[in-house]
């Protein structure tokens, strides 16, 4: 089974986009492909080997081979022809944020019929707005934190007692996330969050509230659930610590927590992943408090995809590549048309 | 301004799409262009002349020119080289169902950056899943019917008493959707249901409510609402009565109700509306019971654009093609990677 990671993309996480393929590239022992996707919106192949984070950097990237969508796979430019790319095999969605999480992508596979592990349209809008994440969670009967939605151009009085966390409605990798203390602080984190979205969401802050992330996937009628991770416990994990959380390529302990707990929070990442999440291995973050659990996040491309809290990480993508969701195939046959065309008669058809 | 008319899909709504692109056709006086998406995924640039239901039904139009796109718009093939379409202007989104309502046209043209009017990715797939659009609603408080959701492989015990109406979930145009009157007529109505989609909706069905349809759209700071229209009294719109709903080329005359409603009805609609649908001319239709209004469903690109409750329906969307939304361009600045690299020294960079 061939893979292909496509990475970049024009996002704020970007960066991280890159960090992430080429920790993703260490742990892989099958080789993939690698194909770049630049802020200007072009793909490009990449040479395993030139899988260092100052080939993009520095524009270097660009004497490569270019790509271009087609109908199940990418194009070359031949010399007077464009050329299939073969080998491409199933591709994997490391794209970060905006166009990765955000459905672009996940709409671009789909209409070009090309296999993709990542988070489908759906799933995508889903879990890149938060207050969408919210309803979706409660509609299916898991709590998340009481929330507060703010717009760039409204008020700015808030329902709850500081401290509160502010967040911008559709970033992910913490960016444009700020913790408020006091209401004289308010004004610049709102300010920072309204950078990125015109919308912003306000929680209040819970200090040392137990975090759990729990990553899997469904695989046709089983399932496949990583170690359940304890985030260290920072205030939140800020853009540079969370950059580095994307880099890592080392394995993670379980978290020591008991059988009970343990069950009901893979219960609870079932049910948030249900059939919407199908395709893609994606990581809920929860919190518990008074025995209750919430969730605070679904992450539908995590950083490196979690492979650290997976044994036989590869076999999970294997397995994976193989159960992906089917499209129905729709071909219209003109059934109405032809109806009515025939009841006006031969010579009058033309006139619908 | 000029316009470019896409319609047709991969999408059991193909056929209405056509009729609703030629019916249209009659109604605008400035002449647009038009490019037909035929089910297979190909773009083809179709002469107004040639804009009648059998040049698509017979396959003529794969004797025309075919499209690609490309970055801002789309190109024809030269013979040895791709040319540039020009005049393209705004793209006026008219494929109803999937593809062009599930958010895949829209993050096509989000991402080869084509001004379009129509759903975005995330008002697509709101509206789109019928699901969602109640939590969606309700999040906004605005009440919606109660419902069930069923799958499949699951229960078809129901929560409510007969008469039902069973929708598929991701469905537009009365497609697949039934009335059940009793048990024994239920599972016939599911499978037909099951039959377009594995999640299935479950209402109890209402004899004779009061339907109000309400289309408009917001331009930048103020609105374009159209008359308000009370649907025929038939038990509901089935497949054929829709298509020639489609089709309609005649106006259509404003409900006689009382201020305080159409008000009411107003504010509901722009609260659906929102920042979410900006970009779109979106028909809500509503349901009124006890003084109280529900929302049925959102269709984000009603037959023909719902261009009958409009006087100046060319104006309408002139105004819209000028008051689209406008997306964050995001540029990396490898100031992360470039902190990394300068961090570990010149001779090390290439190390991440």
């Amino acid at each position: 089974m061939k893979f292909t990671i496509l990475f970049g993309g024009a996002s704020y996480e970007h960066e991280i986009s890159i960090v992430s393929a080429i920790a993703l590239k260490k742990r892989l022992k099958s080789e993939p492909r690698f194909v770049f996707l630049d802020a200007e919106g072009d793909f490009w192949l990449i040479p395993a080997r030139k899988m260092k984070s100052n080939h993009f950097s520095s524009g270097e990237y660009r004497k490569g081979e270019r790509l271009t969508l087609a109908t199940g796979g990418f194009q070359t430019r031949g010399l007077l022809k464009a050329r299939r790319l073969e080998g491409v095999g199933t591709l994997l969605n490391l794209v970060h944020g905006a166009q990765g999480e955000d459905g672009t992508l996940a709409a671009l596979f789909d209409f070009y019929r090309i296999p993709y592990i990542g988070p489908r349209k759906e799933a995508s809008v889903v879990s890149f707005n938060k207050w969408l994440t919210k309803l979706y969670a409660e509609g299916l009967g898991i709590p998340t934190v009481e929330w507060q939605l703010l717009r760039v151009d409204g008020s700015r009085e808030l329902d709850f007692d500081f401290p509160v966390i502010v967040k911008p409605l559709r970033l992910g990798s913490s960016i444009g996330v700020g913790v408020v203390h006091s209401a004289d602080e308010l004004d610049y984190a709102l300010d920072v969050a309204f950078e990125f979205d015109d919308e912003v969401l306000v929680e209040p802050f819970i200090e040392g509230i137990a975090e759990y992330n729990v990553a899997g996937c469904r695989l046709g009628e089983g399932w496949s659930v990583g170690r359940i991770e304890a985030p260290g416990k920072r205030e939140f994990l800020d853009f540079d610590q969370k950059y580095l959380d994307f880099a890592r390529t080392d394995s993670v302990e379980e978290a020591p927590i008991d059988e009970t707990l343990r069950a009901d929070l893979i219960e609870a990442f079932k049910r948030v992943y249900g059939h919407t999440f199908e395709g893609a291995l994606v990581r809920c973050d929860f919190f518990v408090a008074s025995g209750r659990i919430f969730l605070n996040e679904i992450n539908p491309i995590p950083g490196s995809m979690a492979h650290y809290l997976f044994d036989d990480f590869e076999g999970v993508l294997r397995s994976l590549a193989g159960a992906l969701p089917a499209e129905r195939t729709i071909r219209p046959d003109y059934a109405y048309i032809e109806r009515v065309q025939s009841a006006k008669g031969p010579k009058t058809g033309s006139g619908l």
